[in-house]
């Protein structure tokens, strides 16, 4: 392709909104546009990429015996009221009518089309296990989208659903789709890591991982062990409990005065004690109860543990300062376990019943108690695991300390179960004439969110570092001069001889200066560089350069396309 | 592949639903399955017949030099007010809300979104022509989705769009993808025509033509010149006036009593006299006008001409009975051109006045007039062509007579000229810096469209006909027998030597009669068949069967691979 009769409008300027990086550059290197809010039209260069994903992708599923269909994006109502979701599904969903007044969604996942189809299909036991997927716009109405293919409101995603005869078979088709996982990541070039999830709205209860492409600017945090190959969502990463070895309560608890303060920094510095032995309460409300949530007051609160461990509360949330008021007299900063209603449920962390004395609030403005002990002057109803992990605990599995690293989560597989087999009625006979529910599982991947989040990790101030395997073009022939007829024809000669052996190749013939197309090169991020300038050429060579190492070679001008043939094949293995 | 594990449910009875044949057939053959009115799944084996078809138009949509690209399904009501279609276009858009309230659409077309983008990255005529184009889900909200994939509600395209700087280059980008056109379906092995046709609702005067694949079951109907290479949509097709020998008038126009006789048939009969002596007259209203039409007894009206010729209504429909009472007192079977009121206008079709003497309607029941002369009896405010030709006639281009053909639309290009680009600023700077709007085209192939026509062109009573180019698999083998081990074994070597040798081809290796497997393979429309029999591989032979011709050979089984080998090559071939 040449870049003259190429649609890549490169900017110089960050645009406004932009608040990432990957976004920044996406649009900068001319790979999308904005055309409303969470829309995006993807350029050439930008769909060249997306389709090297796609085809990575489709390739390993159909390795693991998946089979390709394709879904609608219009999902009708009534599946949606089958499987219950349509009535808890919140303001994420776009909903629509047609012209008879029916009711469809916008499809941000395919669990019931998919499962409408196999009841439909399946019968026996031997038409099991079964792996269908689909590569697919999906929609999500996100309050606020952002971040270009980070966060959008129609976005692509290939998602595979596995329907087997028992819990051994889904784990089995889990563990293909795992290893595939594994597999499509490395081979788009990242460096990736699986780690233990929360299963969210999607549902099931038989696991899930998530896959992170690591990168600094990562929203998602993760835990790995130093010494074995844990690894999890921080949010989901169970936690040994810590005792600490606190001196014995100096006699009954008593009341003080505490004017002001409080925080438990400011608590903590008032009363001279350590964080460690204060205790953080808090009041949840959801689904219309209310909990009293206690926890050391060094450590951090994992809501959604709090959330797992009472049910899945789809609304779980602080209670406001009224009904604070309304159920223990008094502010928010005050709350304390000691002499709190009998209906009020208390749950706790583990760390909190190991805990010899502590200080809390007192339900009063003002005061705290100070050698308050645990379950002798306060009740605890429910001991459970609601923390933050933290960098440097103890591997829950070997002991080696944890590790804490920033990710994006470009994929994720969960055991569903019997979830939606079970309330749509996909099932099949078994061996012996018994009617059975599907096990399902799910797995996606966010196919344009891989793009953003690859440059997330391999980028420099100057622009995009592709990883070979998913370049929009892996070479671009930079002739530094427009003028010399030599520059002009050898440039033209090896780009005809690259695109001959099958490297995807573009030549610059833009009437520009050498500076803007360097520049440019650099912002679009072609892994490799082949630069012919007058006074080298005069002597045979050109200069080479790759992308990522930065590392430039003159090569002579008969080596050039061998030399790059090599590169790149050697990049593509795997 | 191996068929015993694909998911290919056929099915031998029809599906009650399904009205056309391709609708049948893709239901039966297992490619489809309905998850709501005009939505459809696409199962593996269709899903691969789309994913050609898809290939082929890169292909050639790519040599023309055209750019892939891809814009959101969801579209801002914004660009479409900017358009001015968002309050036109009528209730086949889908329109829906985000959670901030505000308004999109499902695109059932993108020049708004295509033409926000170039408008935002277009500055000089050095970056002209463009052509872009993408290849995705459409949406209308068809009052009556049927026949499958022929009009559902969401189906896929490709459409391309070109920007030109002047109409010159108009016309070249337009005949470069008229080109491409006529390469794509003759690539898929069709048989097809590409006709002159109305632009419609899509806009633009400069012209457009339909590609028709030719099928008797099709809904439209086209004309060509036996002589030349005219061919046009018979709603397009220009007609050359006929003049009638008919006798002059023998004296003053008279009432006669027609008693009971209504239709142009009665009358003909009632008063002997042919249909083409007499003069058929229709009220139409259309955007709060009314006009009265006037066209010969034996001639068809052409609604769509009615309609372009007043300027293009877009609510053009005949006057109810009680609008024809009021303005001409009489019923709808009585109207007739004499004495209407002066604010009337009369159009009349070009043969109307060429005719010496007329019968026609009276404005008064059970009458009517003879021995009119138009012109002099009866005002004609407009005269043009209004009628549908007819086979027979004399071709406008050569005078061979024209025939008739059925087709199917799979395909439409348009010359648009700057509809799109003035209302929304598609402008750039010419040589000499003066701004112009682009001049643009646009392009459309119906790729799910292209499945069902192709199947319409290509069945038996036994099912699908693939064109080579086109079938889900090029080759199925059918162990005729499951228990004699050297068919098994030589059905399995035979599957894998011909997967080595680059031929798509699927192994039958279910379980199941020899009967059921030929019916499903000729169902499905795999178009070579291998069959091996104990007795004819007992002599070193197997059956190889060509779906199309139904001609069957026996083979050397040494032979077979380089034979099927050769006949989808030579398919391929174009």
């Amino acid at each position: 392709m040449l870049v003259s009769q190429l649609l890549n409008p490169t900017l110089r300027e960050v645009p406004a909104e932009a608040e990432v990086i990957s976004h920044q550059l996406m649009v900068r290197a001319g790979l999308i546009r904005k055309s409303a809010s969470g829309f995006y039209t993807y350029l050439p260069l930008g769909l060249r990429v997306l389709r090297k994903i796609e085809t990575i992708i489709r390739e390993e599923m159909d390795a693991k015996g998946g089979q390709e269909v394709l879904m609608p994006i219009m999902q009708p109502a009534e599946l949606w009221k089958e499987s219950g979701r349509w009535d808890v599904y919140g303001a994420e969903l776009f909903r629509l009518k047609d012209r008879h007044n029916r009711e469809f969604c916008l499809g941000p996942t395919h669990e019931e089309i998919i499962t409408d189809l196999v009841r439909g299909e399946i019968r026996s036991y031997k038409q099991l296990p079964m792996l269908l997927y689909q590569i697919q716009n999906k929609y999500r109405d996100e309050r606020r989208p952002r971040f270009g293919l980070m966060r959008g409101r129609e976005f692509i995603m290939k998602d595979l659903y596995s329907f087997d005869r028992d819990e051994a078979g889904l784990h089995e088709s889990y563990q293909k789709m795992y290893d595939a996982y594994c597999r499509i990541y490395s081979r788009c070039g990242l460096t990736y890591r699986p780690v233990e999830a929360d299963p969210g709205a999607i549902g099931g209860t038989g696991g899930s991982h998530e896959f992170m492409v690591l990168a600094d600017s990562g929203e998602n945090s993760v835990v790995y062990c130093s010494g074995c190959d844990y690894a999890a969502n921080t949010e989901k990463s169970e936690c040994r409990p810590q005792i600490i070895e606190d001196a014995s309560p100096e006699g009954q608890r008593k009341l003080v005065p505490t004017p002001g303060v409080k925080t438990i920094e400011d608590i903590s510095k008032f009363l001279a004690v350590p964080k460690s032995t204060l205790v953080k309460s808090l009041l949840y409300q959801g689904n219309e109860k209310t909990f009293l949530v206690l926890i050391r007051g060094d450590r951090t609160l994992n809501e959604i543990k709090v959330n797992n461990a009472l049910g899945g509360f789809v609304s779980l949330q602080l209670a406001s300062p009224e009904s604070v008021e309304k159920i223990l007299g008094c502010e928010p900063g005050s709350v304390g376990p000691v002499g709190v209603p009998d209906g009020l449920m208390v749950i706790a962390d583990e760390e909190v019943p190991l805990m010899k004395k502590v200080v809390c609030g007192a339900n009063k403005a003002d005061h705290h108690y100070v050698d308050v002990v645990p379950s002798q002057d306060f009740r605890i109803d429910q001991v459970l695991d609601l923390r933050m992990v933290e960098p440097g605990e103890a591997c829950l599995r070997c002991g080696a300390p944890l590790k804490e690293a920033r990710g994006i989560e470009v994929g994720q597989v969960f055991k569903l179960g019997t979830k939606y087999s079970k309330a749509l009625g996909a099932n099949f006979l078994d061996e012996n004439g018994v009617e059975k529910s599907c096990v399902m599982g799910c797995y996606g991947v966010g196919v344009s969110r891989t793009i953003a989040a690859s440059i997330e990790q391999n980028h420099d101030d100057f622009g995009i570092i592709w990883p070979m395997p998913i370049a929009p073009y892996q070479c671009i022939i930079v002739p530094a001069s427009t003028k010399d007829t030599l520059v002009v024809e050898t440039a033209a000669k090896l780009y005809q001889e690259l695109k001959g052996l099958g490297v995807e190749v573009v030549l610059d013939d833009r009437d520009e200066r050498a500076g803007v197309k360097f520049k440019d090169a650099d912002l679009v991020g072609y892994p490799i560089r082949v630069t012919l300038g007058s006074k080298t050429l005069a002597n045979g060579q050109v200069e080479l350069r790759e992308r990522k190492s930065g590392e430039t070679h003159l090569v002579k001008v008969e080596d050039l396309t061998q030399k790059v043939k090599a590169i790149v094949e050697k990049a593509l293995l795997y």
